[in-house]
């Protein structure tokens, strides 16, 4: 606890001075972290080589190793994200409305930083850079605590970027990282109340459920995303044809990728086998229920399991419906409140679907892949909640924001 | 469990229908239950009965015993709260901004319903009524768990706004009690992650504690409040005498009720006697530091544990600081993040103290009691919330909602 209470103390310290800087202070503390980052370059690639090489030793998989690698190009690719965080507004100090009370009290509400922002996230270093940057713009502490895959990487990211806020005369204390990666530290961090306003974790569905079940410090839940594609009766059978292979296969290890086919009964005998065919060209494995089995043949069964399922793999699951009610009941059971898409001609199904699908966005006529901070053009995301508080959908800068009211007055007493 | 597991299955059900429903609809429901309310009023009493005589075998002490009693008035004062609620807009439904993405995707952010929203309160009968409303208008279904002194009251009044909302073709399961008052059975509704969107707790600190400790449901904490008054070196002292007085001692047992008072140094000998005279009027007791104990003799010495004590009585702290710095720093340390007022004439002081003071509500020259839905203008009111995600401050019904993405394509795909 020594080392959470240390730096969970001097966060605070440093969020009140965080919450008075200027966008130029700002702008100038982040500008100083990009140029140095890129500077020092060879050194964030030599600790991050020991990372790896521990990685490699311990057997992990390569996907997981590819995450953690950090080369030139990724380097500059972080460096660049810093610059165009720099060149987004700044949702600080806004007044989103001010009125005057029938006892001359003018009360506003302004937009203000949260606080001190705590990350939990897994072994991929780039997080630690983004994350700062974007608690820092919006006038955050932010402590960090990455996997412990990536300590080396992250000790010496961190040291850079502290030493340039310290060079642009900001308060290093903006950033810190917990050196200790155990798991109980992790545990003792989601119960850091006295100095977390919030925590976000980033990770894989277990990180996100461990840090659900185990935090005291209001949390943002993202990220598991059991994604449908609805296919009604009335579609266009090419489009979404198109549509189904780009939200299964262009990207299918993202949170928006699509995981379940659901098809009208009265289009299923002519959809399913050209969507089949063009999902078996990208390698997909295809469960389905009965009927979807009797339409094509070397579909394998579901279980109920599988229609709760996140691949995040190339494989889908397929249920044939016999209406939009039933489609819209299966949508909900089965979701995890992230995306959702129908494709149909039909006015009133589209608007059904719309309204009555429980979900962070719902999608007519388009991939469920466009949920994310960039598509959606905030300029910058730092997950997508998947919970109905505070924030629902890709989180942008206003995300990490909450707001206080002001209030003017001359003498005002309650009677 | 299997009693929240059947509510909460119900209620979840009940949202989706109520998340459809017009506002003509949801007023139509909420006249009948206004009308049956009153109809009923004598079955209301009859049951309440049954709880104040309980409560005061029990040796409950007055003031709860006085909080639990219904009659007449309060029935008619219950149902008077609900027409003033229909009379509000409705947020539901509303787009607050829609834009077209350069790939021709329309995207819009809406306002939607929380989906189910649990609440846990102690023996307060009005509060069942309330919160029903509240969650009603907002399309939001609503769990109650109320305390076990008002169980017979409260099943009363269920059963009464069930009937009439069946009678006005509404979906009963809008709102349900949990019957079973155990302890055991409040921390099992804290884990309904799978039923539940919000957790609401409404009463005293151990109450909010024991559900932010507890609670792996997102939840909104309301109410602490240990709120200052700093009176400044350049303050009007007659206007802080009249502020002071109104924020100790009009309400003393709420939360935007002040519990201790900051003085300037440079006025502290010409202010405290004054404020000490008027509060002293109210028979307020007065603890102090040794320089406010020098000036004014009878106050008493103040522990750090005085200055960090929401007191809900007729009792105040007193600090003497050397400077707004002073003041800032020990408001920011010992204050609950809920209501803080200066009282000055200084421009760039009052400016500081609005920015730097971290609360829910800061205010320049005006009594701190006016943090309150009602107040702010809002029409209504579930709580004030001390927490910064989500909600902060007084929650009207606005702060009853989420919202949802909802995305018109053409055939989008992603590249």
């Amino acid at each position: 606890m020594e080392e959470l209470n240390i730096k969970g103390q001097r966060a605070k310290k440093a969020s009140y001075v965080l919450s008075g800087l200027s966008s130029i202070d700002k702008n100038k503390g982040l500008k100083a972290v990009a140029d140095a980052l890129l500077l020092n370059e060879k050194a964030i690639i030599e600790a991050n080589k020991i990372d790896v090489l521990n990685a490699e030793k311990n057997g992990i998989k390569g996907s997981l190793v590819d995450r953690l690698t950090l080369d030139s190009k990724r380097i500059k690719s972080m460096a660049e994200g810093i610059e165009q965080i720099i060149q987004l507004d700044d949702p600080i100090g806004e007044v989103m409305w001010m009125k005057k009370r029938p006892n001359d009290l003018e009360i506003g509400k302004k937009i203000v930083p949260l606080g001190v922002i705590g990350i939990i996230y897994e072994a991929r270093p780039n997080v630690t850079v983004d994350a700062f940057a974007l608690c820092f713009k919006t006038g955050n502490a932010v402590i960090l605590r990455g996997g412990k895959e990536a300590i080396n990487s992250n000790l010496k990211i961190i040291e850079i970027i502290k030493n340039a806020l310290v060079s642009a005369d900001m308060p290093s204390d903006a950033v810190s990282l917990i050196e200790d990666t155990s798991r109980e530290t992790a545990t003792n961090m989601m119960r850091l109340n006295e100095y977390l306003d919030v925590l976000i974790p980033r990770g894989g569905a277990g990180l996100i459920q461990a840090v659900v079940n185990n935090s005291t410090v209001p949390v943002i839940e993202t990220g598991v995303g059991n994604c449908h594609i609805f296919v009604d009766k009335e579609a266009n059978l090419e489009m979404a044809k198109d549509i189904l292979v780009n939200a299964k296969t262009q990207r299918p290890g993202v949170c928006n990728a699509c995981e379940s086919l659901v098809v009208h009964g009265d289009v299923a005998k002519e959809f399913l086998p050209m969507a089949c065919k063009a999902l078996r060209e990208h390698n997909v494995t295809i469960v389905g229920d009965n009927i979807a089995k009797s339409i094509v043949t070397d579909i394998e069964e579901a279980s109920e399991e599988d229609y709760r399922t996140e691949y995040l793999d190339y494989k889908i699951s397929v249920k044939v419906v016999n209406d939009i009610d039933e489609a819209i009941n299966h949508i909900n059971k089965n979701n995890t409140k992230h995306s959702e898409s129908i494709i149909t001609e039909n006015y009133t199904n589209a608007r059904r679907f719309l309204n009555e699908i429980d979900a962070a966005a719902v999608y007519v006529n388009a991939s469920t892949r466009f949920t994310d901070g960039f598509e959606f053009g905030f300029g910058a995301e730092i997950g997508i909640s998947t919970q109905k508080l505070h924030a629902r959908g890709p989180m942008g800068l206003r995300e990490l924001t909450t707001t206080k009211y002001v209030i003017y007055g001359n003498g005002q007493v309650r009677n």
